[in-house]
């Protein structure tokens, strides 16, 4: 049996290196050098085209190289039945802990007000809150919203958190379930979404949402393109419900030159880099599972691929 | 007996109004409506000129309007023997941590890099290093240093510290007086000076520490004007001996409109408002303060005018 590699990223070249010299005993093969595609039983993808793995008949284990799966499960020609498993390393949650931070900061303080006054050359003096006076509001508790809110709570935000079933977290108030939203959203001035994408996640950046929400509010999206009404969005940055909002993930990447997206005043853009796993927990992680697959022991970071995280 | 209010500041008002409400059977005298000088035996300013509480010969204590008291300290002609008393509390920290956080985010994180390339409509991915892999300093641990650090090591950075005398804050690498500031500076990528502005500490973001840093470093002031030398920072800038900076305080306020300051690239001025204390804070301290005064009591935050803090 051998393994592919799909790894047509910035740092393939290094992850398919770094496979090969942990795996010395495994055929580790790279796309479109498959061979026989019947030998294919373990594939390691970066976002491989839909209906790419169900050339591979005898396909066992897909691996991720980070995170996010919502991509693979929403392959309509998904093959059934094979296992899958992603990429968690607790620098993955903090970094993305450290976007969402530094972009929370960034507009409680305002820092956007500033750099455009210096370029006027004008000492706009501002009162700046306290971070215990702003309510900021996290989606998701996974290990990732989980991390970001304790964060947020650490550095001294007036700190929610939503999420599908209930979750307790140390100084962050939890709100769960469809019941908890509206209340949830009526408190949170900044809202940083870290939700999973999922049929009921889908869409939840949308005006309704935005309307739930005091007026001025902040939106932090470091979640999948998938959660994100892009026409709502602008028109809320547009007639001001929205102050400002941070977007990480679109619904089509990279966004296109002549998206409208990139001139939508108050709205800050980042290329799909709030967060990325490093290329040695990629690695090691990759390498271990191949390892405890090989020997019919239990997975690392196993996805249910029918809960969808 | 009599108070006299100098507070030409953006707030005064408000200060005015909150200190007669507070203090009503106290004569409360706005300049330049003072009276009789010789009946001023306390005031409360903001950085008044130098010179001017000579004018009062019966006065005996002087309260500022925050933590920065070293413009009245500098004053050549400031009364020998009065007492005085400065503005601290745990929001001003507070306000100051979250500064502190929020530029050391921006400069980490590389927001500049993303808001350049959104307006080139550029999707420039970039791989982030987590908070623990980017080594901050701190000058300074007063009151607002050791906040600042504090909250620096609890969201995950390499944190160390440099102050006069020894201290020790959990989570944090400190270093003390001339002996510990060359390996100090030596470590730190990003520093921060929260210093307060001292005979030592005058001048103290030169040449000689820019060049004492990794290449490439960081630099955040939240402390005085005195502390920065201009020209070396626009020089240290300019020839890439430091990435960046932000300058929240300079030798002259407000910056004036044809500052060279204003364009150099890479440097990011914010108006003096790292911090504030509240008008609730600075009128209750100061109503507390006078009360205590009249009956002979220790009064609450007074300086020692000769150490300088």
């Amino acid at each position: 049996m051998a393994i592919l590699a799909w790894l047509h990223n910035a740092y393939g070249r290094d992850l398919i290196e770094g496979i090969r010299a942990a795996l010395p005993d495994e055929d580790v093969r790279e796309w479109p050098d498959a061979g026989d595609p019947a030998e294919i039983d373990i594939c390691i993808v970066f976002r491989m085209p839909h209906g790419f793995l169900k050339l591979f008949r005898n396909l066992q284990l897909m691996s991720a190289t980070g995170a996010g799966i919502d991509h693979y499960l929403l392959d309509p020609d998904f093959p059934k039945g094979i296992r899958m498993v992603r990429i968690v390393d607790h620098d993955f949650a903090s970094r993305m802990a450290d976007y969402a931070l530094a972009w929370t900061l960034f507009h409680h303080r305002d820092i956007a007000h500033f750099l455009a006054a210096q370029q006027q050359h004008e000492w706009a003096y501002k009162i700046m809150r306290s971070a215990r006076e702003v309510r900021v509001g996290v989606m998701g508790l996974g290990q990732m919203g989980r991390l970001a809110a304790e964060r947020l709570a650490g550095v001294g935000y007036d700190t929610a958190a939503w999420s599908r079933s209930r979750h307790a977290v140390p100084g962050v108030t939890c709100f769960a379930g469809p019941d908890g939203f509206d209340e949830f959203l009526a408190r949170t001035e900044i809202l940083i979404n870290l939700l999973p994408l999922t049929q009921t996640t889908r869409g939840i950046l949308s005006a309704a949402t935005f309307a739930g929400m005091p007026p001025g509010g902040v939106v932090i999206s470091a979640g999948r393109g998938g959660h994100l009404v892009e026409a709502d969005l602008v028109a809320a940055l547009r007639n001001g419900r929205l102050r400002a909002a941070t977007i990480d993930a679109f619904p089509v990447e990279p966004l296109p030159k002549d998206s409208p997206l990139w001139d939508v005043p108050n709205l800050h853009v980042t290329p799909h880099c709030s967060s990325t796993a490093s290329i040695r927990t990629i690695v090691d992680t990759f390498a271990e599972n191949v390892r405890r697959f090989r020997s019919g022991r239990e997975l690392v970071n196993e996805v249910d691929t029918v809960a969808g995280y």
